[in-house]
């Protein structure tokens, strides 16, 4: 049994997470704390009464790494880097659900996000969470950056084909549509009910920050840098992502050969399928699945795929991370 | 043509009465104001862009009078009741469509409201602006309260019954269903999108403030005290009232004969259309139109109607309530 | 472990029932059958690509019977009855999901449904699953008859205030509103997507077959028979069933009263929640959960009561039910 | 007055048509059919119960002639072509919602469309009814090719920027969003409520037929053949379509250099709003209007546009071109 803290309990990846661990035979949830919150967690997430027994409490790092061996963070940019140095001094390993620890430069980091960051030496030395990509670096890993929902939807169609050098590393437009749910759960009128239902948007076009975290794991993948073009929309739905990705053939390939590759690539992943259907976010909402397929139409090479934003693009990537770390198989409480 | 000054226009009653008046051949908006809005309209409300080149103003009573013959109120409650006597004083007609003169008793009022009225004498002298029961008193007065969207929608299908004798004017139980609109368009977390999205839930019980507008209107057709139980909901959509009430019956009648009592009574009705099948909201959605219609089953008389809840909700009723005061056709702008 | 075959696998409950069974760890899915399907389930139910590498067969109740020890029936009334009793004969245990089962007697099934029974005399020896009231019965039963979706939600917070004679037993106003899941999977202009998004509507007052059902647990409840008035509506979401239902207080109680008596009735199960909130629908979905309250207001009794249709209205109890059937813990596979 | 019959009037452009239609002061509809409808139009739209006292008659194309002056065609491709020889040799003047007359080469609508043409003479000579860019053509035309949702919302903002050599006519990427009434009102899966509640999906990648109508106008504003790559999505919301396309830079220009020509060029058209905020479906819901905007991002012009897919996208465009061939006001009845 893995005792196990969540910092920042109000929000809908925390409440995700946790009905996560609650299935997980072998995670005790031991500590909640919150920005705002100090209610029992079943007030602040209705659907969490009678389920789990603790309150958001105002807690030291040193007391929560006491209560707790895996700390899940899931803190807006800039405040996980100011806990998570402590928490690791303190002996807790942490899986970070924020941006802070994603990207390699501090300067990457400090312009997207306009902000100093408050923990610059753990960048380019934190494993990127991604265990499709990177399992080998997990296990032995104190910290990890749980990658961010557009990233995990976009990265994980494109990497095996510039990994084949299949596809252009430039030019590539990734145009992504998502739930709602992916903009957070404090209110604006952005996100109210009436102003988002039955409507459609595009948003931050070119300046959105899941861009610079997309370009640099796509260009470890590729071996070259990737520059890519991010359209993010909202969709009228609570969850999920679907990434349409329009990208240049490198080499002479047709669809099947494609399909082949990423068949290849992924076949002994659990969570990812390779599908010959154009995915629907529903077949993947609430699970840890993915499911992604190719295209080749008018000289372009067209990836598709569906994840559902808070649980492969969020909080079940995180467990999947968390299994990885403390020994678990990579599916418990995921299926 | 007729100058019209809108109070509270960053609302969704006020876009809705914005749109219904630009189709009106006869109205020409003037003057906008708003308790914390100064940009153009269409900056407010991005559907406007383009069509109406006013902005929200501060402004005095006089000055809006002195700009406009008609002023309609989409105020909260208490604050239309100030600025009420004032734009009378100077000269213009009003259209109240918040709950400051909908009943008649100062003590009720405050109860419900659990606020001081502003203007206490007005109460039991303002005509209830719903013209299928009160049409003589309206082109006369020159202040009108509008309805409720719920009371709207609980009144049209009970008041002939009560007022035939049909069904007994105690324990009735109105169940309403309303989209989400209704809840107006100030960010909170119970009308996030994520939050309703999905899921229904009944609220306010027994406390919801339109249940002694309802009682004091249906008392006025049956002639007799009416008690109700009403019960609102909170349904994911945008627009819409589905209302179900359940009354003993009065008297030994059939079925069709109580459609036939509703269907003579409305005859002449341009917005009631008592139907024979069960009404859907969406059938009215957009519209000034009522679906109603009436059921008896298990020794109970059960009445069903359909309103938009912002147009015969809201402002289509106040425009119907303009048309007569100002003499013009009452479907004008309605159709 | 035990084997498992599904009938009816191309509907909505069979796929929740589906992915209940994946999840369970002494459940194998050894079988599926459909009445108009023979590819494989990851074709019929894109959602299952690649978690279960079955197709629907046609296969002889002696087939199944020999494939799985554990039968769930999701089939059309009046099918279930034709196989259930050779399922017997060849040793399974069946979990019937549809509504042949349920009722006790013969003539009340012939009317509602309008059709001949096709295996009379199993009607009144039949468990019902609802385990939270007939525990007791369904570990030696080889048939359990699965509650419906709504009977569901109507009889847990009634049942325990008619048992304790707090309540009258007529006169009892059931109000449920529901996912449009519940409607099936066949096409129909109905459930269509642009018909029913963005609408609410009453259907079936007075004639939906769930009427006698709820009538007959809940005179065991009471001792005396009880008399319903069920109107059922049609929500625009996908998930979920809130029941309001109003009855007559029987005996000088107040609300906190009501409460406790709920919450000593329900003190040691596992899923039902008794809170004082108006619970939401969202609550609850995707869970085996039931969030229950009461209210009193204007002399009535109002209970409120949120279930997820395909879960704890359907597939969830009938895995509840498997559980106790075959000796495993009841919320195996349900958290 | 003019006096107008709709071929097709049971599905969702027609009824948006009839709504439009009864708004027009000097529009009068005489008389409908339908495939399969022979109910009044009330029973088949209930949205229009009260509205329209006519039913869905069985007529020839010489009675429909003899009661109506315009025509309009709301009936599936190859249908109308087969249709609208006679009603234009019986006198009427004809706008057909399909697309049977949008392409200019029988060739290429006998290729996407795989159906033989019945009235291949036409092709090539009938005005394509997008009034901002062939207005003239239509006031003396008989016959009308009414534009499709998605072509319409592509070539309004793509046009202009081709017209003036400030994009290249290869390689423009058209990434559309539709709500789900694009998709007809036949039932079936696909746009049942529970398969597309909730869920997205990129659908005809490559294949859908509104391609080479996009390619074909495009080139006639580039002057060089235009090739574009399209994927369609469906969303779950009812109406409205945002299309987000992507294309190389011709010259050097600035964004706010493009937004000016958009603006000049659209400077006197009532229905195009030029804005500078990336337009949300939500706005332009239910009207004739038309947002639109541009963004330079990553060496690419990226164009966003939302229309109505019923309104703008259909039946509004077709008021449009009624009131254009009329000698009406081209906003009457859409404002």
């Amino acid at each position: 049994m893995t005792t196990v803290a969540i910092l920042g309990a109000g929000g809908y990846t925390a409440v995700e997470l946790i009905k996560i661990l609650l299935r997980h035979p072998h995670a005790k949830i031991t500590a909640l704390t919150s920005l705002d919150e100090t209610r029992p967690v079943g007030a602040v997430h209705q659907s969490l009464v009678g389920r789990l027994d603790l309150a958001c409490e105002e807690l030291t790092m040193q007391e929560i790494a006491s209560r707790a061996e895996a700390v899940f963070c899931c803190l807006p940019h800039t405040v996980s880097a100011q806990f998570v140095p402590k928490l690791l001094q303190h002996g807790a390993k942490v899986i970070d659900l924020g941006a802070d620890y994603r990207l390699n430069s501090v300067e990457t980091f400090e312009t997207w996000y306009e902000a100093k960051h408050p923990d610059p030496e753990r960048l380019g030395k934190t494993p990127y969470g991604l265990p499709e990509l990177f399992r080998d670096q997990i296990p032995s890993a104190n910290l990890i950056a749980n990658p961010g929902c557009y990233p995990t939807s976009a990265i994980l169609p494109l990497a095996p084909l510039l990994r084949s050098g299949l596809i252009e590393p430039t030019d590539i437009i990734i145009d992504s549509k998502s739930g709602v749910s992916g903009a957070g759960r404090a209110p604006k009128l952005l996100t109210l009910y009436p102003e988002c239902n039955e409507s459609i948007l595009a948003y931050s076009i070119g300046t959105h920050r899941h861009t610079p975290e997309m370009e640099q794991i796509l260009s470890t993948s590729s071996g070259k840098p990737v520059k890519v073009i991010f359209t993010p929309h909202l969709v009228p739905m609570d969850r999920g992502i679907l990434t349409v990705s329009y990208a240049k053939p490198a080499k002479e390939a047709s669809q099947s050969e494609l399909l082949a590759v990423l068949r290849e690539f992924y076949r002994d992943e659990p969570f990812v399928q390779v599908v010959d259907h154009l995915p629907a976010t529903k077949d993947v909402a609430g699970t840890n699945f993915v499911h992604l397929t190719v295209r080749i139409t008018g000289g372009r090479v067209i990836t598709v795929s569906a994840v559902d934003n808070l649980i492969k693009g969020a909080s079940g990537a995180a467990v999947q991370n968390f299994n990885l770390m403390f020994g678990y198989p990579e599916t418990m409480g995921l299926i």
